[in-house]
């Protein structure tokens, strides 16, 4: 292993760690809590959803809420780790990798080993972009596939170091402040931007960002089609949108888009865009409960509006 | 059909509706959304879980809020939706008691047909429980199952009305106005009872009741476990624990129990047992964060903390 973790193995660890923004500390605690280790999340204070934050308490990993944002959480735990002999499970661990690649192996086997031309999955730590074109490498060397689809990685505006990385030709790389809705993809200095870099590089991928409001009106949509997902995952959708709009998708191409988060991941961000008011009234798309008393005429007006309205 | 359903078929309805404590509802909103169906839910307002009601806003499905409880919704949806040709998908549907019977085909699948001692389940509008007696009537008279596992169905104290129809040899139904921290089984006259009776007498079954304090510690050991459930779930397991406790289970016997409703379903159940004191004190299982500054020795205090406090 070159990479900088702990050489400790899990077992061996005194507590099992991650940085994150709410998916990998839920992730986590379950797992830690069903292997009887202890575990312990460093999460940004305020910026994680309250369905990810319950899921970590629930299952038991200690939570250690930073006052300040995902990257210096990750920073701080990486310093602190190997003196401590904790065991990291941030994509910095190469298992972590290897794991994530069978996303991509289960993807293959469930399309019958037809290769996609594209596939599309948002960006954020980058982890799943530098395992996805691992899986890919690894398929193609020992046959399972016979070309190599595009991975194309979106990321959000506010939140795009790799994409304007990608943009130069991965000629500077410079880390930002991250802000967008998106909290999954809330990262601003991705552990995993070299390798991610190699897996655009090797399947002739793309980058490119989306706004906040593209992503929400994805998700609406996401959501309206009986799926749903977290925004960070919409952000899929909304990126391959705009790749077909700008010609760098064909229109007739065979894309498989990863949605990495269920909608209860995120609940608020639900009841934000269709309860609250934006400019003092509702979203066209918003679907706002009515209140009726338990009376049955209430209940009849309801349904006759429902019906012919 | 004899039940009072009404006979339009879904696909030809002008819409398909149920009335909900949140789970029946976040479902017909995802399928009616996939089959481009026009969907109406009708929920008790103000107790139907955030997580819930944001699925079935999300999928698109127009909601109704009664000011009243579940009973009286699904009364006045049952009293309407003949007249105005709308398709019930409450468990007063024969076609969603026979979807509901493949959770038994599939839990005696993954058990490789080894037919266990006990099936012990919630039971709020007990659908399950009428379906699941069913679903082992058809195993057993086909040959899949060469004997028939007792059910037993648990309900909450403050929402028993079936517990004390057994506790009276089935000799007298009282409904009752239902008050309990699980929600999903937050129901005081079911609508499958006497189809429920049937399973309960056929399968020499039994009913007993959980007080929502063991609700709740029973929950707080499955989320410690890493699997996580609903308050509604947790009953279950609260259940199968009084019963050994009085020796109707026995203590070697083989025990299936089901839990029907994901941590999600209810983050705000987490945040209100780890987070909320109790009599001015956290409870002696709560797991709550702490907050530090985004600083390296605050972060080894608490990882000192960890390992060796």
């Amino acid at each position: 292993m070159t990479v900088g973790i702990s050489h400790a193995r899990a077992v061996d660890a005194k507590v099992v760690a991650c940085a994150s923004t709410g998916n990998t500390s839920a992730s986590l605690a379950s797992y830690a809590a069903a292997a009887e280790l202890p575990a312990l999340v460093i999460i940004p204070e305020g910026k994680v959803t309250g369905g990810k934050l319950s899921q970590t308490i629930a299952h038991g990993a200690k939570v250690v809420q930073v006052q300040g944002d995902f990257d210096q959480a990750l920073a701080l735990l990486r310093e602190s780790s190997e003196k401590f002999g904790v065991y990291l499970v941030n994509s910095v661990n190469p298992f972590r990798l290897e794991g994530q690649k069978t996303i991509v192996f289960e993807m293959l086997e469930q399309l019958d080993w037809r290769v996609p031309d594209v596939i599309a999955l948002p960006g954020g730590n980058l982890g799943n972009t530098a395992a996805f074109g691992k899986a890919l490498d690894d398929a193609f060397a020992v046959g399972l596939i016979d070309r190599v689809p595009r991975l194309m990685t979106i990321q959000a505006s506010g939140a795009a170091p790799f994409a304007k990385y990608f943009e130069c030709g991965f000629d500077r790389y410079e880390p930002v402040i991250a802000g967008t809705v998106a909290t999954a993809i809330k990262i601003g200095n991705p552990a995993s931007v070299e390798r991610a870099r190699r897996s655009i590089e090797r399947t002739s991928g793309y980058v490119t960002t989306v706004t906040d409001d593209e992503i929400l009106e994805a998700k609406a949509q996401v959501d309206r089609a009986g799926i749903g997902c977290e925004p960070a995952s919409a952000a899929t959708v909304a990126g391959v949108r705009r790749l077909v709009r700008e010609g760098v998708i064909a229109t007739d191409a065979n894309v498989v888009g990863v949605l990495t988060g269920h909608v209860l991941k995120d609940a608020d961000a639900v009841a934000r865009y269709h309860l609250e008011d934006v400019d003092g009234r509702a979203r066209a798309g918003a679907n706002r409960p009515v209140t009726i008393p338990a009376e049955l005429s209430a209940l009849e007006r309801v349904l006759t509006d429902a019906i012919h309205g």
